[in-house]
């Protein structure tokens, strides 16, 4: 069996990679499968990236991102529905069925995280029956909890299922990220409620490095290089009945420093040493 | 009743100020209480600042810090127990009853987090009733998630507060600081469960600031800077049944940078403004 076989690259771990070049490298180094964003596809072309990695014969795991839905101004939470509506579109031209959501931080001067938190519920509430007519699933991905004033006020996955089980399973679940979920000590119970639910959508695998960089958004590690045991959460979210692509999402700026082929055999190797 | 009454400074917060600055600063200003540090109080001497705080009338909220038990080498961890017992004789000495603990990350090639949250506990079995016999509690202080790997594995309230329940009340307890907890929708009730059985031994403020900085130790914010709620952070702790001092312990390049009387004088203003 091809020890790629489960393996997924997403399109920000290489992102010095036109789209071209990045589908070329994948099927020379038998990657099956992608995880796209939306900023390089529309740069690109929505139909122009579709029919790219439909003629290369590549899975479309997830596309990144929508989400950022805990705005209060009104005219904001109406462009950011619009937005998300349009993300969810995208996704189901790009013939993937999972939209990755970064649900937001808390907007300037709020300190309110429960109030933000229910409008994510409230947005959601608009969005997954759109999504599921297109045949696209929302995944809310905890983000790590340094994040949570800025970026995502959902920071565990015990948060993510609470409000992804207010609907049906096959419209809104979560991802299980690795980096952002490896500290938590219930986590492994989390994802074995998830995927007791069938709300596991996603599973992305990045390593825990120190120390972080300003801003701390590009330290995402390579694998094995960081804390974070791969094997044994590869083997924690298969026990809880996740049978898809597994995706490597680094944000790192020495990676992107080097030339993207060879990051991306790199880290398709380190797949196989550390998860495979 | 003065608006101070209930104020402490951490020493690290105003750490340009040398111990005879702080001393004579906190009583000019009506300050009653200082949180101090082992390395400066090592610089000035121990006795002479046990006298220097006594003279000043100064109560002494608590001793950082002590700590880093994870070690799996036996000489390292003779080494940390020995040393956890000179912190725990320093606290004693500076008339305090509460040496903080961070507990220490993973050691270098370790991704086993369970692990090194049992060898914790195994060291405050034999820590704990040192301590106790001569009038200290230590305090566990878990912190934020994003030290995990490199500080403290302990990342939560409710994991501090399982380790802590481990032995008696009033041996072994927990620290409520803002800045570490204030993301986890959990802590409110875990800050009731440690007022419940007596667990609160030290209440710290910071506030959230983003950007975070390179290494994101020093970024803890001024209060009233960032996205915590210091009112409802005070009125929850106290609810639990906290009556001690309020202890602010700001790691800040910026406010190290100034003038340290002012940062004092700041500091507890913004105690009066944000949490008074």
């Amino acid at each position: 069996m091809n020890p790629l076989s489960r393996f997924s690259i997403n399109q920000m771990t290489v992102k010095q990679l036109a789209l071209p070049e990045l589908t070329e490298a994948c099927v020379r180094l038998g990657v099956p499968a992608v995880g796209l964003w939306r900023e390089p596809v529309a740069e690109y072309g929505l139909d122009a990236t579709a029919k790219l990695v439909r003629d290369a014969g590549l899975s479309v795991t997830s596309l990144c991102r929508g989400g950022f839905l805990t705005a209060t101004d009104e005219g904001d939470r109406a462009r950011a529905l619009e937005d998300n509506r349009a993300a969810i579109d995208e996704a189901a031209t790009l013939g993937t069925d999972t939209l990755v959501m970064v649900s937001g931080g808390l907007p300037v001067g709020s300190r309110d995280l429960v109030a933000a938190r229910e409008r994510i519920a409230d947005a959601l509430s608009v969005l997954a029956p759109y999504a599921a007519e297109r045949g696209v699933r929302l995944a809310i991905e905890p983000l790590h909890p340094m994040f949570a004033s800025d970026r995502c006020v959902v920071s565990t996955l015990d948060q993510a299922l609470d409000l992804a089980e207010r609907f049906p399973a096959d419209q809104v679940g979560v991802v299980v990220d690795t980096y952002h979920i490896w500290w938590d000590d219930r986590a492994p119970a989390a994802v074995a409620r998830a995927g007791a639910t069938g709300r596991i959508h996603s599973f992305q695998l990045a390593d825990w490095t120190t120390p972080l960089p300003a801003g701390v958004l590009n330290g995402r590690g390579q694998l094995g290089d960081g804390a974070i045991d791969m094997r044994e959460w590869r083997e924690r979210v298969e026990s809880a009945g996740w049978t898809g692509f597994i995706e490597v999402e680094l944000f790192n700026d020495g990676l992107w420093a080097r030339d993207g082929v060879e990051v991306l055999e790199e880290t398709a190797g380190r797949f196989v040493d550390c998860a495979g």
